[in-house]
């Protein structure tokens, strides 16, 4: 039986292929597949971002070798970002809680 | 409901203060947390390392201010190393499958 933190990093597997392996390279997103997992996997980030180019900025942030493509790597800069933001705010609720 | 992917992120931060929250500084891993963690979350890895002084090098790798604690940041960085060498396992996979 996977641990919570095993389940955790094959679900960031699991979740890049569901959508790189869509079109063109498997192991990379492209601006398309990027589009389509953000809008379906991070709707409530992409909302409270409120900026029609929100998708495009963070291709331009995470294609860090600028081949136009997102790998898993690059790709995972991204989840760590959202979860440290989304840690502090933990931190804050925990706060607000004592 | 959350999506696969808030559901990963969400998972890393509950798992991370499972640990941080027994002793000490609550948004913080000590060793002896680091250890627990690992032990418990990660018992494949360690297994497959064959070596006792693993998690004082994980320790010594994570901890990048050297304050002897493991903060969330620093945590996660094990999180993607871990990742990102699963995710060329997977790749190797799906070519052995073609």
């Amino acid at each position: 039986m996977p641990t919570d933190l095993e389940r955790s990093m094959e679900s960031l597997i699991t979740v890049f292929h569901r959508y790189a392996d869509k079109e063109g390279n498997s192991n990379t997103l492209s601006r398309r597949e990027l589009r389509q997992l953000i809008e379906s996997e991070l709707p409530t980030f992409l909302k409270s971002q409120k900026d029609p180019a929100t998708v495009d900025k963070i291709m331009k942030d995470l294609d860090a070798n600028g081949d136009g493509e997102v790998s898993f790597e690059e790709f995972v800069s991204l989840v760590v970002g959202l979860s440290i933001a989304c840690e502090q705010c933990y931190q804050l609720h925990k706060k607000g809680k004592k």
